[in-house]
């Protein structure tokens, strides 16, 4: 008996310090709905309590992350849901990885996590090894500077400032100083040092809420209304009629009628003498309906920038991480340069920017916070990029959005008066349906059969599941689909 | 030799497994240099290293936080370093401290650092309890309603849009729909949708550097010269003269002075038809030079709020959290009554604010992006909170304050020519040197001697050290301050 404790401790010591991969719980086989209706009377008593401190309306139920595993989660209600949101596009690798639970099961990661230093100033020895080895080695071609950030809106919110900087050292000239006229306006919010420079983005984009951020977001009036802003410049997205091949003239006509905007904005924003530094445009609108442009167009946006020496910024906050089946969305997009800026957060964990050494500041301080980014979270992408490539996680995305991408065109033929536009790249995939009611009708049966999809835009239904979303999680939420679609009489 | 090895097995997977307290490394007792230089040769081979990918040139030097321990850290050239700055204050527990380190020794919470939720729409089982629990606890008193961000930034830019919208809100009539014109406007950027509403802040503010903390934040001209704003008005900031009993009549006349200003300021942007929808203050100005002003400003501005029925901002994002010998330093005024909102960061680990009923918005999504925090912050949180309750560390704060503030004055006697103007509550002291660079050679100084201190304001030094600083530490930065003085020749 003693050498059988002997052994039985040993291999839980074992366990808790050598095993590379923690065990976690079997993906289930498909969805299960035990309550009546989703959310079920636990997430709905959780509801009111979190009601009692804030603003609880768009809590679709309450998760009980211990269980969740791979592409399912679980509610408080005993309800098992295939995910294909994703917190957001966030989670990479899914639920509980058993990589990402092993990164804290290490007293120097720990450490790590528990003091996090203001990176700005004092930074742990690893750090620019990290960063070299974790972001650089993933950063989009031609783009060797990073700065990191702690999510998307300060990602752009810096990005947009580094712009500014780099438009106005360049105009001053490489080696001029400052004005006092410059500083002491500055300090009053006020030009020339507050100069009136522009940022000019497109209708339908979303790029964060705070104030920067949501003077370029255009996607929808409550995220903007009541709140000041900046009159900066809004151009049209293309809007392109499905399927691609049937409207290829039209949709051409409607890349040049666009791009003529553009220009056109520029021209009339100098004039007004509210020059644009800079486009910022997300390679596939997301929030706004995940509307997509041709590789055409945003090389002839690349093309624009360069004539008029103003900055382009790709924010990848939502594309980045591999959903395309290319780690960024514009690698997609055959451009003759790389852009000059590329943001990014959600499946990277934490915030931040690639770009080129032109736009590194000149003077410390300008770009700068307290914790600028979370070494810890660091360490969990650390393992999130090698898993992708080991368990080569792009080449699944393309095998499983195929099979989705395949099925939701099949829908658009057998229930045409329901669903349409079937567009995206790898798992990056979205629907649109006839009405806004129609949209909502879709996503809420879906549920409560157990698949978690969201909404985008006015009428359209975005995937976003996990990079280890496979085929066999692909056929469930097609055959779900099929149901719903087939149940709905209009 | 058996019964030997399973009692090590025993008490190592004991350690792991059930232990609430990690051991950690007894402190050092005092400070000590080894390199020539701080930074040292190894820090400056990082630096270059990092100034590859990143402008490097703030960092100080390169610490090796595994071997960092309570108040003090090491730099990978072997130095010890008692640490006064502590993360720019944003350390409460100081270095690993064996709490801290056990949080994450669990299955459950590793599962919820690994499972970062979009709280918005998917939060798990405990986060109605933890809020409950954790950040409620901690609440001001009178702010019931709890918002939660990632950084101290997104705290006040959230608050901002909250303050703008509850504005709007009393002015359109609170059943009032919003009309098609600020519909179309808001997303035009032009008003009425994204109205002329302006926010007061103070000279020698700091409150963030996003587009909109940053047209609030009047510190430096580095930090906005080049980037677009608003035309907000900044109002003066009382600039007392200490020691304070000495010139108390001067230092009210200047209270009314800025208070006076404030009112006219709040009259000016009223006839420009940028009308003022709140006020944003420091409770001690920090980045600005550890600026006070009296129980009796504070009091009056509250005051002018009311009059005037536009919002109170207190922005304690690095003041909360008890470094001022009170969890919020607005604590100390004894205001009539409670804020109307108060954003936190820095010590509590995540950003966030907290409000009354009324600020809550009445339509969903109007506050909101994907992560609205992070639940594993709270998991530290929630031992920061019970250790500062546990080992009564406000109560500690006062006792290690008033020691160093104690030698602070004695200095200011010691050394006139030096410095002077000795301020501040509990640990969170600051004192004037007579120019930018006298100052800058007592705080380089200083680091020579181990120990590390910041700068604020033009010629200002800051403490802001961990919750657990003692009255051994006060004594020991004491008597190498004294050493730094006493060597100065000017």
């Amino acid at each position: 008996m003693h050498v059988a404790v002997t052994l039985q401790i040993l291999r839980a010591t074992k366990a808790s310090k050598f095993v590379k991969y923690f065990t976690t719980l079997p993906e289930p086989k498909e969805p299960t709905i035990m309550s009546a209706a989703v959310p079920g009377p636990k997430s709905l008593e959780l509801k009111e309590k979190l009601g009692g401190v804030q603003m609880a309306e768009t809590v679709q139920f309450f998760v009980d992350y211990e269980c969740a595993t791979g592409n399912y989660l679980c509610d408080v209600d005993g309800n098992v849901m295939l995910d294909t949101f994703m917190q957001i596009g966030s989670m990479p690798l899914g639920y509980n990885h058993p990589r990402l639970l092993g990164v804290f099961n290490n007293a120097k990661n720990v450490k790590t996590l528990v003091n996090r230093p203001a990176l700005g100033y004092f930074p742990g020895k690893d750090w620019a090894t990290k960063l070299e080895n974790i972001l650089k080695e993933v950063a989009p071609k031609g783009l060797d500077n990073i700065t990191t950030m702690m999510c998307g809106s300060c990602a752009n919110e810096h990005a947009y400032k580094n712009i500014f900087i780099t438009y106005m050292r360049k105009k001053r000239g490489e080696d001029a100083c400052f004005t006092n006229e410059e500083i002491e306006s500055a300090m009053r919010n006020c030009p020339p040092g507050a100069p009136n420079l522009s940022l000019l983005s497109f209708k339908g984009a979303f790029h964060g809420r705070t104030m920067g951020a949501l003077a370029t977001t255009r996607s929808k009036y409550m995220h903007k209304i009541d709140i000041p802003s900046l009159d900066w410049p809004m151009a049209p997205f293309p809007n392109y009629k499905y399927p691609l091949d049937e409207y290829e003239r039209c949709n051409k006509e409607e890349d040049k009628r666009c791009l003529a905007q553009v220009e056109d904005l520029i021209e009339a924003y100098c004039k007004k003498e509210k020059h644009v530094a800079g486009i910022v445009v997300e390679p596939i609108q997301s929030e706004g309906g995940d509307n997509h442009a041709s590789p055409e167009f945003f090389q002839q946006l690349q093309c624009i920038c360069k004539k008029n020496d103003i900055s382009l910024l790709f924010d990848e906050v939502q594309t980045g991480g591999g959903g395309t089946g290319k780690f960024w969305c514009h690698e997609h997009f055959d451009l003759p340069s790389p852009p000059d800026v590329v943001t990014f957060s959600k499946k990277l964990q934490l915030g931040g920017f690639f770009h080129t050494s032109d736009f590194r500041p000149r003077e410390p301080l300008r770009i700068f916070n307290t914790w600028l980014g979370d070494p810890a979270k660091i360490l969990l992408l650390e393992q999130i990029v090698t898993v992708i490539k080991e368990d080569k996680l792009l080449e699944q995305v393309e095998k499983a959005g195929k099979v989705l991408k395949t099925g939701l065109l099949q829908f658009e033929k057998d229930y045409p008066h329901l669903v349409n536009s079937t567009r995206g790249r790898g798992t990056y995939l979205a629907i649109s349906s006839g009405t806004p009611d129609l949209r909502d009708t879709i996503v809420g049966n879906l549920r409560k059969l157990g698949i978690i999809t969201a909404g985008c835009g006015e009428q359209s239904i975005r995937f976003r599941p996990a990079l280890i979303f496979q085929e066999r999680h692909a056929n469930i939420v097609l055959d779900r689909l099929r149901k719903v679609l087939s149940e709905i009489k209009i």
